[in-house]
């Protein structure tokens, strides 16, 4: 779905609207206050387990460049703190072994986003990722292949 | 999404379950048995308010040629009846003036799933199409932007 990630198709049930937003993902978007965290994960990604006690919202068939773009057109990053985007680090074994363009298309999108650019983006050991995504308020599953596709966003104010 | 309509993509959680199939509809096409009808809805089509006494399944940013090709790898089409697919058809004021391409890759995404092609796809008046579309099972609501770009599809037996 590469082409999807150079420009944000719209929904043709709202004006306006990211057309990958379904009407369950606007409406939490909405509720989230500043602070909240947003996670959205890859494919491999254990949304469901990971937020059985939160919000889990379906995007199969969707990549998370893809949403976080459009998510990004919608939701102000918070700017009371150094870092409101969080990746997940390589594990050890993977380190030097497994490449991340993905992240390159965060980078890319955040910097679209909020001027900060890649400096408001951190990170999280895996495991950490795992237990801070557990406190996010909702976790997007989207079907994205890349490795390391994962990433947590925190609400700023308008 | 173009070239997804080219091939399947793999699921990232389950080998070989396409991968715009969400666990959800998933469970709702293992559950359906013969006879019972599947409607896929394009962007613009009223699957909440349709679908509102069914199952209602979102399928945001995903097209119904896509998810038509995507459920035909799992789901058998009626057998013991001429037609198992139906289109929506052009109201009298379309008639002539909107073309139907996306019809085209449903006939052929029908064909190389069931061996009477073409010949098994039906069709209803809109508002008919909309009555037929309450009852059926369930209500996937995609994203697509063809227009007229609904199908109503018949499960058969293994």
């Amino acid at each position: 779905m590469r082409q999807l990630r150079t420009h944000v198709q719209v929904n043709d049930m709202l004006k306006g609207i990211p057309k990958i937003i379904s009407p369950e993902l606007l409406k939490v978007l909405c509720e989230m206050g500043h602070g909240d965290r947003l996670c959205i994960g890859d494919g491999n990604f254990p949304a469901e387990s990971v937020g059985k006690n939160s919000i889990v919202i379906r995007a199969d068939g969707n990549g998370c460049a893809e949403m976080l773009e459009a998510v990004l057109k919608l939701f102000p990053l918070d700017r009371h703190v150094e870092k409101s985007v969080f990746l997940m680090e390589l594990t050890e074994g993977d380190v030097g072994k497994v490449k991340t363009p993905i992240w390159d298309e965060f980078a890319r999108i955040v910097s679209e986003a909020d001027d900060r650019g890649a400096g408001t983006i951190g990170s999280f050991e895996r495991f950490e990722f795992y237990e801070e995504a557990k406190k996010c308020y909702c976790v997007i599953a989207t079907g994205e292949s890349a490795l390391y596709g994962n990433v947590i966003i925190q609400k700023g104010v308008i």
